[in-house]
């Protein structure tokens, strides 16, 4: 029953963990933002080795480099959490992640962030990121992973719709 | 007490089937859209008969339509369950589903769902969801339910400000 | 024990709270909108005095100016809570705020709530609220409080990286 409850209450933690990224990453406080991750963390946004970073200093010193935007403002949403016993759990969510540049153009990216966060002394640290994209904007040119979206399968053909193609959601 | 665990529990598992619906749809993998509704789910879109489904065979041929769209992206959030006994709730929640066709141009969708979900031998899933939209960018053309938005009252006069009145949140 | 329980239901109730804030307001239902702010709540949207308002009365006059737009949709996520001893929490979320003028214009605030929420005897109700922005498109222009956001450190530069800037994240 305690148990039962605890989880409960790591679900709470660990959403808290990946909002406080986002807030860090927004604020540009590098500090808060080393305290969500494990000394050993390995993050990697894409195929680039640059965009990836292995162990907190290198990434928070990786990460320095939104600062050649001018705002960001990073939504996240669809947590969802699957315990891999009581200390460590498989996270996926979602991120609106919109950027400024300094002469006002934005890029927004459509992304989800595939996490491993374990329970750490200090509390829930993320030890590993891969951040993948379903989509972006015309002004996002980062190479972020694409996410997998199957194929139709061989010889799919749309239903017959009344009305333009577009007009289905 | 055991109950009202449970009970907390049950929300974690709603808002992940909410969530699952969301992933399974962005990789187009309707084996796992499936396993989020009920056999006999009903679910509409709009009030052109073409975009509603009775029958989850039904449903997961008409939602086959997303592969029109290159790439789609649903960001979940507002997760509101209210629950009608121990197996039932309503929920509600929004979405901004963002879509991108083959020539690259976008449709956003700010979207509400209206749900029941009913626990299941298998899990809780989806049995009826009705799909309204409070709005939409100009690439977004389809004829989904509006959400109600009440008029101002007879007589309502805007507020004097100094400045103009799109400068107003 | 039952004080954890009800901790994490409290989570939820308030998680609710913030959301029944954004139906009520996308559907200018002012009624319910009310219920959710106690009678003495101060809210303040901006430096400008006319976008904040003390007293429930007060500040759902002031809301009504939201019938200068055509729809609005508020969607809420990285919900953050922080209980102040068992009756009371301070409380950060981000909203995506997307506007529609009549002429079919639009405006999106990329937003950040800071709340104070009380339990009353009718439940969780916000009793001061702050709204910030981390940015906004071009088409919003309303003087939100700006979001704190940290500048670089003296003598920053930027790291070198092979290809345009703007193609990191």
């Amino acid at each position: 029953m305690t148990e039962a409850v605890a989880g409960v209450e790591d679900r709470w933690a660990i959403a808290d963990l990946l909002n406080v990224y986002c807030e860090a990453l927004d604020s540009m406080d590098l500090d808060r933002l080393r305290s969500v991750f494990t000394a050993d963390c390995a993050v990697a946004f894409g195929p680039n080795e640059r965009l990836n970073a292995e162990g907190v200093d290198r990434l928070i010193a990786a990460l320095s480099r939104l600062w050649r935007w001018r705002r960001t403002s990073h939504h996240l949403s669809n947590v969802r959490i699957v315990f891999d016993g009581a200390n460590a759990a498989e996270v996926v969510s979602y991120v609106i992640a919109w950027h400024e540049r300094p002469d006002r153009s934005t890029a927004t990216l459509y992304g989800v962030y595939r996490d491993r966060v374990v329970r750490t002394s200090l509390g829930w640290r993320i030890s590993t990121r891969r951040q993948e994209m379903n989509g972006a904007d015309a002004g996002f040119s980062v190479g972020i992973f694409p996410a997998t979206r199957r194929p139709p399968p061989a010889g799919w053909v749309a239903p017959h719709i009344d009305g333009p193609a577009t007009r289905q959601p």
